[in-house]
């Protein structure tokens, strides 16, 4: 019997706050080039104050993930948490017009936190430097997770910014036994080589005992995996599970399983904002996987879509995905 | 002496909410197209709930000249309010950001009102469609002018829109009542030709008695004069007020003054989104105006600054505006 859900995410509920900078914005601010930083309230007021003029758009990485899938016309679902607040009632309401479905319930009011939000610093270059104030997304927990929901998805997708958070091990436990006890697959992003840094032990744990299909660039597989080059990092994180998908910039990316390893070739194009590269390579090859079309077609998806969000602000899609898989010959 | 502003706005403080719509949405929705349309808390949030993914940007129609008299160095402040909000805090930041004056008090946080907002939906042609729900923008009154400041300005810019609250009028005529005293000048826009069958009577009044500079487009032309064609419109206006700047779309603007009729030519351009086009403009003429450029150099710079702002989304400048005017030869 088909599942309700082809996946479903769980990560930061965040919304992006996008201004362009220039290099030495970055310098005089101590502000890290190209990776996700944690910052606190203080830092984010300080932050923003000196940053000019900004666009809001819904962002999260799993949650764009999610997005693209549903812009795709893929049946899923989303699980993170914002406040009924005004950024809140954005980062719903865009979800859920992308056709998507999210349900989390809102953070209590009582809480001094916000939805979280996301400063994203993009420099001449298109690479993103991103300040998160993590907010509610912070309290996402075991409460949060409606085991129904995961029985009834054919994979789950878990973001590794939310290892960031004690409670959210504890909803990841639970949302991959009630996944797994009814057949479904898990997916892990390790989000950011920092990150990798942060959780190495909790994410080395979960690869060994639950993940099944493994989503990271090569500064995240490097990371995860050290050896004397990539390849030999790519071996060792095959060795572990069903699926890697390591993505390399404008090399494309790179598909393990089953002893073979297939080549996805980027979509040349000008780089204007780099968020979302990640999360919507994920999209297109979690949609293209959960279709029932090869691994090497679901990563020409995945790099079709990465190359449509790079190519504008922000880090949802603009352009109907499916018309470019077409374009693609992928459909 | 040197005054402390060139020009002071004083209008409804909005976040633009914008998303791509097709005309059928229009149609099954009731929205009029290329219109400024008000609408209370049931329709916003029934509009909203229709309306696919979104877009958070700072607009305002005088917020929007403001910033971008602001964004070529100009001293310049704003006048309306917003609500100690997310959207309020957004707004206000991004006045700031920008390098504008903005002390406005915020609206007492007891009320149901939030900070006002505007649902743009912008077709494929570019054009915008604006749904506004006023909300706190609504209790402009006279209490939020600060005479010192309505004196210490060149010129203060007053938007039509904001003849929807009736304690503004108020608030304007105090404004008119410090500017003019110290011997500074009047400007309004008229908006929306729609806003100026609300408020025929008003504008009248005010521009027969103290406007100096009339700001409109061809259609708020032709419903403020109604005459046989748009040149006769134009005499009417020119015989009220001291300049008349009168924007003709794809046909540029024409400044009237002094009996004699410049006119400046638009600069060509791919329109993505129209919202702000008359607002860059305002910003373009009065900054030239105010920097003691000629009439039809200062039409050039409000062609220049328009053309900028309808070659994106969102009605703010992204693109350094002196650096386009040097590169036309204007600066």
């Amino acid at each position: 019997m088909k599942k309700r859900f082809q996946v479903v995410g769980i990560g930061n509920a965040m919304v992006d706050v996008l201004s362009h900078v220039e290099d030495g914005f970055l310098a005089e601010n101590a502000v890290e080039k190209g990776i996700m930083q944690l910052i606190n309230t203080e830092r984010s007021v300080e932050l923003y104050g000196k940053m000019g003029v900004t666009k809001e758009i819904s962002g999260g990485s799993a949650a764009n993930t999610i997005a693209g899938i549903a812009a795709l016309g893929g049946r899923t679902a989303y699980v993170g948490k914002v406040r009924d607040d005004q950024l809140g009632a954005i980062f719903a309401h865009d979800l859920r017009a992308q056709g998507a479905v999210y349900e989390t319930p809102f953070a209590a009011p009582d809480g001094a936190d916000e939805t979280g939000r996301c400063m994203v610093l993009v420099t001449p270059d298109g690479e993103r430097s991103l300040n998160t104030y993590l907010g509610v997304s912070e309290h996402l927990g075991p409460a949060d997770i409606d085991r129904e929901m995961m029985a009834n998805t054919e994979w789950i997708y878990l973001e590794g910014y939310r290892f960031d958070g004690p409670e959210s091990h504890e909803a990841f436990a639970l949302a991959i036994d009630a996944c797994k006890g009814a057949g479904g697959k898990v997916s892990l992003t390790l989000s950011d080589p920092f990150c990798v840094d942060r959780h190495r032990g909790a994410f080395r744990t979960m690869i060994r005992d639950h993940v099944d299909l493994l989503f990271c660039n090569v500064h995240e597989m490097q990371a995860m995996f050290p050896a004397d080059d990539l390849k030999a990092s790519m071996a060792e994180a095959a060795a572990e599970v069903e699926i890697v998908a390591c993505t390399a910039s404008e090399n494309g990316a790179y598909i393990l399983y089953d002893g073979e390893t297939e080549h996805a070739h980027a979509v040349p194009t000008r780089i204007i904002d780099a968020t979302g590269a990640g999360d919507l390579f994920a999209s297109g090859f979690l949609y293209g996987l959960t279709s029932g079309f090869d691994m090497l077609s679901a990563g020409r998806m995945g790099c079709v879509a990465a190359g449509e969000v790079i190519s504008h602000i922000g880090a949802r899609p603009e352009v109907d995905l499916m018309g470019l898989f077409k374009e693609h010959g992928l459909v």
